[in-house]
């Protein structure tokens, strides 16, 4: 006779080994406001990006001494920098087909990384255009691969050596996404990354991602991140030596302008504000990453559960703030909650009379037995016209 | 008050409208054993694919003439196949830089589609490695790359264009892959797949993934195609027509050995002699393709739901082969059963006494109302050591 498991938080539970739900409970009450990463070593991969890479170069790159420049920036240099240069300028360290195409190069006096990237078919969604989580995803892989490029990969997933050496990785607290246009299966994007301070203890990193034929820009965003001890997980101020191998990497630019970010506070949704709840979601085996916690990006699916299947299937998903605050692993189960914001007011420099109204939402993920918080989000939503270029 | 949703069968179908469910439940209830695809019309896709290619050729080919050549093949040559040869001859179309390393290109005489990748952070696992789901997506984008590619396109996702005309679809009824190795974050990856006859009305479509580097084979993998009307959602014979477009294409290799195939049948669970069911497993929005089905590869992870935690954690999935046998929408809560086949006989040849046995399951996915089939599966799992090559 099969014993059966249902999806219940207690039985779901079982099947996780004792110490490491102690570990998860610990990770869960030290009381911080944030505490979700993706920056959690990976040492093996790391490691073995880094030799695959080498190897690329030495077997197709035309200057074999862009192996020096990619690993021998001089970490005490300055750059002068204006800020009000826009203007590209292709300085690549290494312009081999494998690596150029495949990995991404540094531009722009190597404050810029830049990534090019062909939507797959799997990428795509019931609307045949790439899903938010695709552009995520896309976004992360890149500024991964800007820190390992950029020479200061530690043993950690994005953190530096000298932070390595104090047990310290980089957390997100804050993401804001600007969509302007969606991709489709073939077509090829371009994603420009740099980071900047923020504030005394924090860490910009913004993206740009262009239609790489037509060079439009599609896609804006910008984030914060401080610097967490992964042991006791509590957030702490950026060391000096370690201000001191990223400081070089800042660039004074922004993504998006200071009046068109979102960095509004997003209100807490309870059982009296949702508008729908959905329970019982339950966090896969394939959703874990290497340390065991969902992957960030994997909360937009969840949360796009308690959104309206109407909105899903006829708005376009044009803007998405995401306020992590909590980790999550498989043990918990999760709820979505939505609830509409407001309506956008009307275009009313728009030709068509009859043009739906853009829609805003509230969201929230919560653990299911504890209502514990893991991620505030607002979202806003521009209707289908077919041919539409999204306006925010 | 918020109005709670919960995962139940009966309120997630809530949310579909009724057309919808009555077709989905039509389709289910013309009793073909098979009737799985993930070959959908995605014609906007397919054609903005063709369109970003050729503009890509233009900007970046060394030799424009080989706009021609993808396109100009003549589909009533005939080609002289030695079968024995196995020695790989690189007559790409296009070597562009930009076509060669996103989108792939012929060799062999056009009989081989090659594509390279490189593994995304994201793409990786709780074990830092490339996910199943990750090379069967792989292997998926690769295929409809070498139908695009090939110049026979219809409006179908992968459909030729007599097949268009006809409204045939491909369906794959059964698919089975081999991993000696799986890569990682950063690793490239070179895929070649070809197609071939498979008995009266099928296609057998083959792969191999190397690494990019070593030139190792690392997977193998080998899959059975029929048509089907995709209206009536009943099997036909291949039409003359249709035969004729893709013949010039089939190429008499095996990726796997006959002696190594998987092609035994996969029996089926029932609650009696499955070992553990999970249920209550709820397709998401975001598990949608552009049909409203659920795709292929979406299943494996819904399969990995029911193996048990420490197999999970401590074998890599080293075989799996899948037997489709329904479609599966958002609307469909699934149970995912699994049971163990037997132990695989330890390698008497091996040093280490210890050495922990290989295992075999086999699994099977199931609606939750109506307990009506969706896929068999066979999995073969082999135990992690360090810096241990997989061997089948």
């Amino acid at each position: 006779m099969a014993s059966t498991t249902t999806t219940t938080s207690i039985s779901v539970r079982l099947q996780i080994p004792g110490n490491l739900y102690k570990a998860e409970k610990k990770n869960n009450n030290v009381g911080l406001a944030i505490s979700n990463c993706y920056y959690h070593s990976r040492n093996g991969a790391l490691i073995k990006l880094k030799r695959r890479r080498f190897r690329a170069i030495a077997s197709a790159s035309k200057s074999p001494k862009s192996l020096d420049a990619i690993n021998g920036k001089n970490l005490n240099g300055t750059y002068v920098v204006d800020k009000k240069s826009e203007i590209l300028t292709d300085v690549s360290v290494d312009n081999s087909p494998l690596h150029a195409y495949l990995l991404g190069k540094f531009v722009e006096d190597r404050f810029v990384y830049r990534q090019t990237f062909i939507i797959r078919s799997y990428e795509t969604g019931p609307d045949k255009t790439a899903t938010m989580e695709t552009l995520m995803n896309l976004l992360q892989e890149t500024a991964l691969n800007h820190v390992t490029c950029s020479g200061l990969a530690g043993d950690g997933f994005g953190a530096t050596r000298e932070m390595s050496i104090r047990k310290l990785i980089w957390v997100v607290t804050r993401i804001h996404i600007q969509v302007q246009r969606y991709s489709c299966w073939g077509d090829v994007v371009e994603i420009d990354t740099w980071v900047d301070a923020e504030g005394k203890n924090g860490m910009r990193r913004d993206w740009i991602i262009r239609d790489y034929h037509t060079r439009e820009i599609i896609t804006r965003a910008t984030s914060i991140w401080v610097i967490m001890n992964r042991e006791t997980r509590r957030l702490c101020k950026i060391p000096e030596q370690v201000r001191h191998e990223v400081a070089p990497f800042y660039f004074h630019r922004v993504a998006i302008a200071k009046e068109k970010n979102d960095s509004d506070k997003i209100d807490k949704l309870i059982d009296q504000t949702a508008q729908t709840i959905r329970t019982g979601l339950a966090p896969r085996w394939s959703d874990m990453d290497a340390n065991q916690h969902v992957n960030n990006v994997k909360y937009i699916g969840w949360i796009l559960e308690s959104v309206p299947r109407n909105v899903l299937e006829e708005y376009y998903l044009t803007s998405m703030t995401l306020e992590y605050r909590r980790e999550c692993r498989q043990s918990n189960l999760l709820e979505s909650m939505t609830s509409p914001t407001s309506k956008v007011d009307e275009d009313s420099k728009s030709n068509c009379i009859k043009r739906m109204a853009d829609m805003k939402y509230t969201h929230m993920l919560r653990m299911q037995d504890d209502k514990a918080e893991i991620v505030r989000a607002r979202t806003q939503w521009h209707y289908k016209e077919s041919h539409d270029h999204l306006s925010i």
